[in-house]
């Protein structure tokens, strides 16, 4: 029998926790909202150990989060709006709450990238991005094969973008008003237009801004590191034919300069499930005891 | 005695020649304009034979270039203005005219960057970046301490960037009018200002335009891969105080939302050599022949 693996998904909002196996195939998951670090986790850690003999466990997290292995504050919740998790050590609270347990952690993009990349729509690229809309815009990223934490992780949001000719909207990022997170988030949508973009129709003006802007963020990783596979994820990107418009903006920008980019441009394969798939896949990854 | 390597920086208008050591170090180099592929290649063959037996040699190259060995049409020069060169095969060269020696192929700024990386400015950098501004802008770019070259190469001068308030200049790229080369490599600093780069004054408004432009690109990178080094290369850079005025202008753009990236922006430690260098030490990389 394959040995049992943990995984955590750490939103802002929601937790996922599941078990698995080290193919990434999950056999059993539970749902609840984040709340304290001590209370989300114990709730974890009261799961797992139910389900049985556990000693590897794989971590998708909301970020920013410290993920060199060298650093003295590696696992730690750097700076964060979410004011409990700030400063939180995953490391600390492990040796304290579960020292038999190994971790590894990385975050919740970035997970799911790896997990498009073992099981999705990113097979065999050796260089990949992943975006993701929600409440904010992450980035994960792949070259040779492997993901790419430099030396924080990617904080692509921040990313400046040239504004829409139409959008007088000063943007939501509180360091930078505009910045590609501050023009085209979940919440930048809903502010702009006084409206959720699920409640906005297929026809609304909003998802040609929203394709300038997202088409924006795809050229500058081409541009950069010319990726064979670029997956638009998260929920905003979902809407009805959002894909073609931000196909048709990118090929715009390129003007003929690249080999279109329409057929690197994909959706997820691994919908929402992606992100807990890949704290699987990562918890693989840890040696199993001898 | 070490084994004799031989390199080559093929620039679009000048074109060096070396001999070296594994470790990097030239023994003789010897530079003349390009021309056509076929006369530029003999001279170089010519002067490479003349000085011993060579069976390894790296070339840093002006681009866009197919870089990807599996690729049918390795080695060979894409859509260039330079149309002498375009769908020159350097495979085709050398299996035709020095069928023994061995070759390999990047980009001169993939080969400078690897120079810094080996001997200079990125030592121990795991993730590293390299711009050059000159004719044109170049990016070079390494992950988990090894080159990327993704689809093609990096084209990191096609960059969208925001353009200055004060800047009316409509942009000198045949694609993209005001992509980031067409706003800030040397034609387009010459074009706007009446004079080359090289005759402003360190006081000129020009760098500070420069510098707002620049550090666009800079902070690209750092949200995107989140480099610890990222080195200005290339003639432009190297203007009086301009390093100083980029970490003023990412500084400002980053608004303290992640540390000061001051330290990570680094002047080259090799300065014009580094493309030569690099291109030996990719030869070294070659396997030695049993």
């Amino acid at each position: 029998m394959n040995p049992l693996l943990a995984a955590m998904e750490l939103g802002g909002t929601k937790t996922v926790v599941a078990i698995g196996d080290a193919e990434g195939k999950v056999l059993e998951e539970f749902r609840y909202p984040t709340t304290t670090p001590e209370e989300t986790l114990g709730i974890a850690c009261a799961w797992w150990r139910q389900r049985g003999d556990i000693d590897r466990l794989g971590i998708a997290s909301f970020g920013p989060i410290r993920l060199d292995p060298r650093a003295v504050d590696y696992a730690t919740m750097l700076q964060t709006p979410k004011l409990a998790w700030q400063g939180f050590s995953f490391a600390t609270y492990f040796a304290q709450h579960w020292p038999s347990v190994r971790f590894c952690l990385d975050t919740d993009v970035q997970a799911a990238l790896w997990a498009e990349m073992q099981r999705g729509a990113a097979r065999h690229a050796s260089e990949a991005f992943y975006l993701t809309i929600g409440t904010g815009i992450g980035a994960g990223l792949a070259c040779h094969g492997r993901l790419v934490q430099g030396n924080l992780h990617p904080e692509m949001g921040h990313l400046m973008v040239r504004r829409h000719p139409d959008d007088p909207f000063a943007g939501t990022c509180p360091y930078h008003k505009d910045c590609w997170e501050g023009l085209a988030s979940g919440p930048a949508i809903e502010k702009r237009w006084g409206q959720p973009g699920h409640l906005l129709p297929a026809d609304h003006p909003a998802w040609d801004m929203q394709a300038f802007y997202l088409a924006q963020g795809l050229w500058a990783a081409s541009t950069m590191f010319s990726p064979q596979v670029m997956i638009l994820g998260g929920g905003v990107s979902q809407a009805h034919g959002l894909r073609e418009k931000v196909v048709q903006q990118l090929d715009r920008m390129n003007s003929r300069y690249l080999e279109s980019l329409d057929h690197r441009v994909k959706l997820p394969a691994l919908q929402q499930n992606a992100g807990i798939i890949g704290a699987l896949l990562l918890a693989s990854q840890l040696a199993e005891k001898a």
